[in-house]
């Protein structure tokens, strides 16, 4: 690496994004290709590591490289930094290599102190914008560099306001600014015991040196944690040369896409403020225009404004999201980067983009986030219900899609709701980077201010998840927790519907149904077919289920649970009968009463699932799992089974586990009482050779056995299952061929899987159990356990969501080596939750899976992840 | 090898112990020796895997092979098979490669038919002696061979006897005899459809083909399971002519030792009887006379039996099992093999073949098996007193010893009869840490549940206590303090005894004998430790724990559990205070109530422990287990905390876990409240710096985090840890040499030990956890199914007994290749159950540990088994 720590504009390119930060090498990208740039330079990300690595003292090699580029940038405008007559004034923002929006601050007209305002106000002729953007300056700067408390400033003013009798901020005069001004300075003396800092290059130090620090506030680190970010990239940080969109009315300031973010509509999308700077746009306290009306109020910047957004996406070949600013009717672009979108506009977006030749079709399946995909398939409102409905209110469509819920005020609620498994809508004046967690668990964010480029709409469709923003009609009251609409009031826990597609809000809660998948959708999807390797199938219990994850492109079935199907309400006092039974005979009798419920469920399954695939597992939970908990359902067994009821209480003792997880389950229900296995054998074995029969197809069942440890455990009920095959082949004389595996979710069935493969014919990874066993975690104790792991940074991210790679995978890497020794054809999959984690589908892919297996709705996420896995990694 | 199936005696030699089983080698090797051995042959063990490995038939090259050697048998003997005047007659038995007494059969006279019982009548000038061994050969092979019950045999027999009012055997005639052979033969004929084979060499075949098949009989396959002996090895036949120790009272036979089985004493120890077969003596159907009577009943022979018994002492340098037999005054060797003994006559024997030169100390270190030595620190029964009592129940051999007293129900009925002076048995369901105080006074204990790692066995065999574990025909009921066994009831306050180590269960009072640790004893004990290169330390978690285990030689302390000393009637009020505390500064009070008492403990340790090294582990158990169980106790908890009862109950609510043991323990709590660790830490520091001080030694604590499964977990935990510690030594104003280091309990911490070893300067293997979770089984819960398992052949042993060695010692092994590779110099130990176990020391010594830690009793019984580790491994 070139020992340099600060790069002009003109000395970078978009491949510096390490370096540079995102913002800045798309600066130097747009400087280098001839786009109206306000110059500037760049302190690179290693800086801002030095920074760090030296105890948090800026380098004086780095200090003395910023003075010449400092001067190079004067030079370049022909101001200087502090010049009584013509000063030169910048901005100062953050810029991390990985887009982290809110997270890190941004000071403006840094370089303005007594002696610039005035020459400010002459150049411009505009005292009051000199002053008003001082005053800001002061604020700005006293609140992210000096840190002194923003209320405090808040309180000058509005004291001041209030003063004067004035009702707006335009409402203050050049005079009552200067009084502010004084007070802001006094506040800053008082509070730190100096003065505010007049020399500007002081100011910039101070300014760069607040951005790297910021990197290490705590919201930077949530965010960070949240979306996965390493902590050693650093920030850099963006001097430039400032651009006033508060000049007057032939000024203003916008942020666009050169798409639609929300359906990917091929037309620039955004909204601008005139007279406005950058942050009152985002900021969401004033509500913006249209874009489309800056061609009336800027008609030739408009129109250059345009040009810019085709020749940036053709560039980038993505959609692009960009901020400008019009300084006396001249165009300057602030900031351009790849576009955040929803899944329907990703989607239409790929596919256009293909379609115009601007990109291939790998390209396009890999723009989709996978995660993403499942909002599409994720209901919206009944239009009946809705069409009947009257809106309470109506705000902007900051996020589309649809939900109800509990109103809750504050993120923490939510959260607490979320955790009893109810539902919330999170209800804001606006949101900010705080109310992240409790974002996170919402169904649905509803906020008074902001537009759709808010915080709360950025987030939100980075979610998927539905926002109505900017619904001024809702008074809310976060502390009294009660929001007022048309005078009526809506409490903490009243239902409430959003839907984020056409802004409305409702009271109560509207049905939802299901969404209209596109041809887009399928498009997308058929190319990730042709692309990956891997094969996806569903885990489904019901064939309901199993339809609908066939309708989702599902190959096969990798996990059939049958205890699922035990717990109808015409089954369950046969199972019971089961476990009551006090011999072999009278469990037999019982199995004997369950065995057509079973046959017939598998046999509409295969009815379904055809000769694709199926993996039906042996009963696995503990059986005390299936007896009635309440003592009310106890006593009814007891008379409908005619045990007495105090020897079915004993019974239900005697079943208790201290650690059920690590219990009586799994195929040692089997070894005790091999009749199970062979009732559930008879059922699949009779039931594929029916369904064979009547569709025409060679059906060849896979039997799962779950829970193996040993191998000795799995012959010993292997057996039993061979054994009743062939029985039931013979009876029916029909020969099927069938499988015979198990599952890999326990540490010792990994760390002896070549011993274990000599009898399984495939290995399926159960990676919830394994994951539990590995860690030593249970998963129905620790949620919050492992919530403040990740919190603390001591886990990089819930191991149940995404597989942990250096343990659970360490493990599941070894188990395939291993079973692959013994038996190189071995079938290998996945059937745990994880096999609908983009980034475990990305990781099973890495280790040679087969196929990988999950729920339904996450069918089509795992096509497009195992895609994008086999393009990442060729293969 | 050589393809040959039989062996003459003259072929052989003890060395081929494999291929001609352990009699068979013996015989072969007397006869090389020259001792007067009835001539014979053998039949290998590859003959009886090639029966099994041909779908049990005999080869006919193996038949055609006998065939020779019976035809140079009789030319030595100079007697033919089937002969009418001087048939040859011979014995056939088994002879596995490893001995097994009792499994296998056994057949005498073979060749008997009804015209050589008239050449023997003829030749022996005794008509009785004939028809008496004829009848006893139909009924022999009546049973063993064809498989006619033994019981119709007995029938026929007694039927006679009542039928002449004979009162004993020798009390029927010759005619007689004669009858009832005719009711034998009838009654083979009766029940296979064909007569009693006539023909000697069809009698011979099929005699060693049932042996053959006798190797696959249940006992044989349950005995080979419980004694860990491989299935493959098959067993050997040794075809042997007769000699006749009932020819009359010149003749006799008998079994012997070289020295006394029971104590080691250098004196022939045995006994024998008169005009008899080997089997009377075995079968104790008549009473034998004491070997030293022989003198008197056949001077020569003895003479001669005591000087063969010396030379087969020394030539097999080791104590000797003899069985001969006298024929007319002239004796005959059939048997010798090492003999088995107790522990106390194997430490003398040992100590004395030293003394003698005949072994060296190594030998006489593996001559000692690790696990009985352990008896000899218990009291035992006496064994006069014990044999003439009928246990009323067996249960587990949970912990060795003896004991008797009054039954208790309640451990603070325990405490009080303790109180009185008396002595108490505690019997319960299962124990759980609140019975603690009732198991420390009681003498011995009793439960219904729980294996040999149920928490009853476990802190018994850490007290050095007797207890019968998981003896399911004792029902309890603790409530209204009875207990019924067999129906019959016994109440509190009733004697009963107990032996812990076979698992009786006595009505009343046996008589006690001490314990004798003999010169003998310490001798070899010395001798271990000289050979022995890994350490033992000891899990001591009181004073009195650790003062008698540095008695029974602790190098130091392995695991000292710091819960077990908050559950002392003076101390649980303060850490129930700690857990219902509301915030962290109530529960810092809670804690600094604690701090006295830890550190007293800790302190009272170290002036007991000294310089010696002392691992202290950081609270392992969920909080919850230290919460009252009863309402009564909540009750109390509620008045005297001045916490409202109803608040009382659903925080333990809240506490309750589905799987504690994957649930909010070990390091997680220190996680979650770092107070705890802080108070923890301050306590074990200034303990050490105070009896520093007062010894004028360098402590060096060894602070031990548990439960970790994550380097970023444990660097948590240590920052505490190190922060308190820097922060006492500082207030002492006194440096201290401290280590931080973890247990390896978790599959993720053997998975990732590279990393943690980054962070850890020593690793101890908690097996009893690490096997819970690599076998994802709670041995809390699964006892009974472990049983079942090992029964089914599907687990070798239980794995909470002895290591798992391919799956749990896989990840120990690759967690110390791991751990090295990261700190070369890490320590390495074990504090497991496993830690006392002789096989799973010996997997220790092979991976590397340092050391093991185990419980005060087993201190003993891991020195000697380090030792022969050590000579075994050549390290």
């Amino acid at each position: 690496m070139e020992n340099k720590f600060v790069y002009s504009f003109n000395e970078g390119s978009k491949d510096m994004r390490d370096l540079l930060g995102g913002k800045g090498a798309n600066l130097a990208e747009m400087t280098k290709i001839g786009l109206p740039v306000p110059f500037g330079f760049t302190v690179t990300t290693e800086a801002c590591k030095k920074y760090y690595s030296d105890g948090k003292q800026i380098d004086q090699t780095v200090v003395e490289e910023i003075k010449i580029k400092l001067v190079e940038l004067e030079n370049v405008m022909g101001k200087k930094f502090g010049d009584p007559k013509d000063p030169l004034l910048v901005s100062v923002r953050s810029g991390a290599p990985i887009s982290m929006p809110g997270m890190m601050d941004t000071i403006l007209n840094l370089g303005l102190n007594d002696e610039t305002v005035i020459a400010l106000a002459k150049l411009t002729d505009n005292e009051r914008f000199a002053y008003d953007s001082y005053r800001r300056f002061i604020q700005m700067f006293g609140d992210v560099v000096l840190e002194v408390p923003m209320k405090e400033f808040n309180k000058i003013f509005d004291g001041q306001k209030a003063k004067v009798g004035a009702e707006f901020d335009v409402d203050l005069g050049t005079e009552d600014l200067k009084t502010i001004i004084v007070g802001y300075k006094k506040l800053v003396k008082d509070t730190l015991g100096r003065d505010f800092p007049q020399d500007p290059q002081e100011q910039l130090m101070e300014a760069i040196t607040a951005v790297f620090r910021s990197w290490g506030n705590d919201r930077a680190i949530l965010y960070r944690k949240l979306n996965d970010i390493s902590e050693s990239l650093g920030t850099a940080v963006n001097v430039q040369s400032m651009v006033f969109g508060n000049k007057g009315n032939d000024s203003g300031t916008g942020v666009a896409f050169t798409r639609s973010p929300v359906n990917g509509e091929r037309s620039i999308y955004g909204e601008f403020l005139v007279n406005a700077q950058g942050e009152d746009v985002v900021a969401g306290i004033r509500t913006p225009k249209p874009i489309h009306e800056m061609a009336e109020s800027f008609p030739e910047a408009y129109k250059n404004f345009e040009h810019i957004a085709d020749v940036l996406e053709k560039h980038y070949t993505d959609m692009q999201d960009m901020e400008f600013t019009v300084e006396n009717s001249k165009l300057f672009m602030l900031q351009t980067r790849n576009a955040k979108r929803t899944a329907e506009a990703a989607v239409n977006v790929a596919v256009d983009m293909v379609n115009e030749g601007l990109i291939d079709k790998k390209t396009a399946v890999l723009r989709i986030e996978p995660d993403f995909v499942e909002h599409l398939l994720h209901p919206r409102f009944d239009s009946d219900d809705e069409d009947k409905a009257t809106p309470i209110a109506k705000g902007l469509a900051a996020s589309p899609g649809a939900a109800f819920g509990k109103i809750c005020f504050q993120a923490k609620d939510a959260t607490e709701l979320a955790d009893k498994g109810e539902k919330a809508i999170l209800v804001r004046q606006e949101t900010s980077p705080e109310d992240l967690a409790g974002m996170v668990v919402a169904q649905g964010i509803l906020t008074a201010h902001g537009g759709v480029t808010s915080h709360a709409a950025v987030v939100a469709r980075g979610m998927g998840k539905c926002c109505v923003a900017g619904c001024s009609a809702v008074a809310i009251d976060e502390d009294a927790k009660v929001m007022t609409v048309n005078g009526k009031k809506y409490k903490e826990g009243e239902f409430i519907s959003l839907n984020g597609t056409n802004g409305n809000v409702y009271e109560g809660m509207l049905k939802l149904v299901p969404p209209d998948i596109s041809g887009n959708f399928n498009k997308i999807m058929s190319w990730a077919d042709e692309i990956r390797t891997m094969k996806v199938r569903t885990n489904a219990d019901t064939p309901k289920d199993l339809k609908q994850a066939l309708v989702f492109g599902a190959e096969g079935v990798g996990l059939c649970r049958t205890e699922h199907m035990f717990f109808n309400e015409e089954r369950i006092p046969a199972i019971r009968e089961m476990i009551i039974a006090k011999d072999e005979k009278s469990r037999r009798v019982a199995l004997a009463k369950l065995l057509p419920f079973q046959k017939g469920d598998f046999k509409e399954m295969y009815l379904a699932v055809g000769d694709r695939p199926m993996t039906v597992r042996l009963l696995d939970p503990p059986l005390h799992e299936f007896l009635p908990k309440t003592k009310e359902d106890m006593q009814q067994l007891a008379e409908s089974s005619g045990v007495p009821y105090d020897v079915l209480v004993a019974e239900a003792e005697s079943l208790k586990e201290f650690n059920p997880m690590l219990g009586h389950r799994g195929c040692r229900l089997a070894v005790t009482y091999p009749e199970i296995a062979e009732m559930q054998t008879e059922a699949i074995i009779t039931a594929a050779i029916e369904a064979s029969a009547e569709l025409g197809k060679d059906i060849v069942p896979e039997i799962m056995i779950p829970l193996v440890g040993e191998k000795k455990e799995l012959m010993n009920v292997k057996a039993t299952v061979v054994a009743t095959a062939e029985k039931c082949m013979e009876k029916a004389d029909k020969k099927l061929e069938y499988m015979v595996g198990t599952m890999i979710e326990i540490p010792r069935a990994a760390l002896t899987a070549d011993e274990i493969a000599e009898e399984a014919e495939f290995f399926s990874f159960g990676t919830n159990d394994l994951t539990q066993m590995t860690f030593g975690l249970s998963r129905d104790d620790t949620a919050e356990l492992i919530r403040g792991y990740v919190d603390k940074g001591i886990y990089d991210h819930d191991p149940f969501k995404s597989i942990d790679r250096d343990g659970v995978g360490k493990l599941m890497k070894l188990a395939t080596e291993l079973g692959k020794k013994t038996r190189p054809n071995i079938h290998l999959g996945i059937c745990g939750e994880h096999g609908g984690d983009p980034k475990s589908i990305e990781f099973c892919n890495s280790i040679g899976l087969n196929y990988v297996s999950c729920s339904p709705y996450r069918v089509p996420v795992a096509r497009l992840a195992a895609a994008q896995a086999a393009i990442k990694q060729g293969k």
